[in-house]
């Protein structure tokens, strides 16, 4: 069950773990990625992967936490996204993980609509546990595996990414999220940070801007409107990502 | 890979999950388990098995997420608990799940310091997603596994269970928790009943109160004060609990 990075050895097999279906579908669609048999994951359990190859070069497996069975949405949020990473990391021993989704942006940090951001560093806003020490595990402030190489080659933006398990914006998570020095807020990033950590495998995180926290429309609205614009734009990211991931060891990225 | 409830087969190992090192080492001294070998779980995870039997009668795991290795506190929370469970299940195959742990609990449900609640249901107040159905899927209001023989030959104070990764309280939490008719909050039960409902093993949940939560006092305060002397009275039911388990299928509990 060991996991173990070797810095020597080209990126074979890549890993995409993808909150919402609506963000996953464009890039199974044009990868030409078809749905793997569950066999992998505990019987039972909503995750779903698609597998293939990018034009043939690596394998590629795209692993979404599936629709709640009970509401029939996504599975979005922490928990869920961790356990599909988790099980699939140990199925499939990837040489990289990469986290694509969508993220709210704070135009005061330079975001908009349509932009998709390399987080550089995760962090959380809604583990508030007001006890020394444990008050900075709850932050849990952590830098991502650095790719500087393809940030320069491919002319990414960076910035810090804050993680809640809320799409809203409450005064005490607003106040975290600047502490954070976050230029995006997703739901899920750092929890899928903490188990490649956990695992040993590096990872990417990739996030489109679907609104602007920071801005005069409310969040729900914007979100939705803009899902699919931000997934293409996703789409487009994660493409010239892989493609620059293509004979590359993870020391070169 | 698969779990499946026999509801005709007396249940023949137990599997307790506890968050914190401070919960969990009254029952691991009490019941004399020893520490397990960590090869049911992925090298360089901090997760600790400690294993044994209740006195010759059945076999007992206890996992707990162990300490973060940068912090060094314990492991709390929902992603890191959840991770856990999920691993120990597919490893160890329990027929039942028992997560104890401490909680704050409300006066105005009749929660007092020391009381040690069943939870009939959990749901989530820091999941806030304010799209349609979307919200209902954030608090995840879930029934646990319904023990009422157990109840009533213990005497055990049931409740609503409500879980948030953060100790203190918003006002928004504040609503939700209202809005959940919880009796005690706590910062990892949801994610243990998604678990265990994901994976078709049922599950118990006995949360010991540290905290009154509508009190005078701080939370934090509190908490620490109180911690040992709940960990000693969430003991002492676990105890019970397991006795009580002993010889029985689920559908007796």
């Amino acid at each position: 069950m060991e996991n173990s990075i070797n810095p020597a050895k080209p990126i074979q097999r890549v890993l995409l773990v993808i909150a919402m279906h609506a963000e996953a579908m464009p890039i199974v669609d044009v990868l030409k990625l078809t749905q793997a048999d569950s066999a992998i994951f505990p019987k039972g359990v909503p995750w779903i992967r698609y597998t293939g190859s990018l034009e043939g070069l690596f394998d590629i497996d795209v692993v979404v936490p599936g629709k709640c069975p009970i509401f029939g949405v996504d599975n979005v949020g922490t928990v869920p996204l961790a356990l599909a990473t988790f099980a699939a990391i140990q199925a499939l021993q990837p040489d990289l993980v990469i986290n694509a989704g969508t993220a709210g942006g704070f135009k005061a940090k330079g975001a908009c609509v349509g932009d998709v951001f390399l987080a550089t560093q995760v962090a959380y806003h809604d583990r508030r546990i007001p006890i020394p020490i444990f008050d900075t595990y709850g932050i849990a402030t952590t830098k991502c595996t650095p790719v500087p190489n393809m940030i320069a080659a491919l002319g990414f933006k960076e910035g810090n990414l804050s993680t809640g398990n809320s799409l809203d914006m409450t005064q005490q998570d607003e106040q975290l999220i600047k502490s954070n020095d976050a230029s995006i807020k997703d739901m899920e990033g750092a929890a899928v940070v903490y188990v490649t950590n956990l695992l040993s495998v590096p990872a990417i995180l990739l996030k489109s801007v679907t609104d602007i926290v920071d801005g005069v429309r409310p969040t729900t609205e914007e979100f939705l409107e803009n899902l699919s614009t931000a997934a293409v734009a996703l789409l487009k990211t994660v493409v010239m990502a892989l493609k620059f991931v293509h004979g590359k060891t993870v020391t070169e990225l």
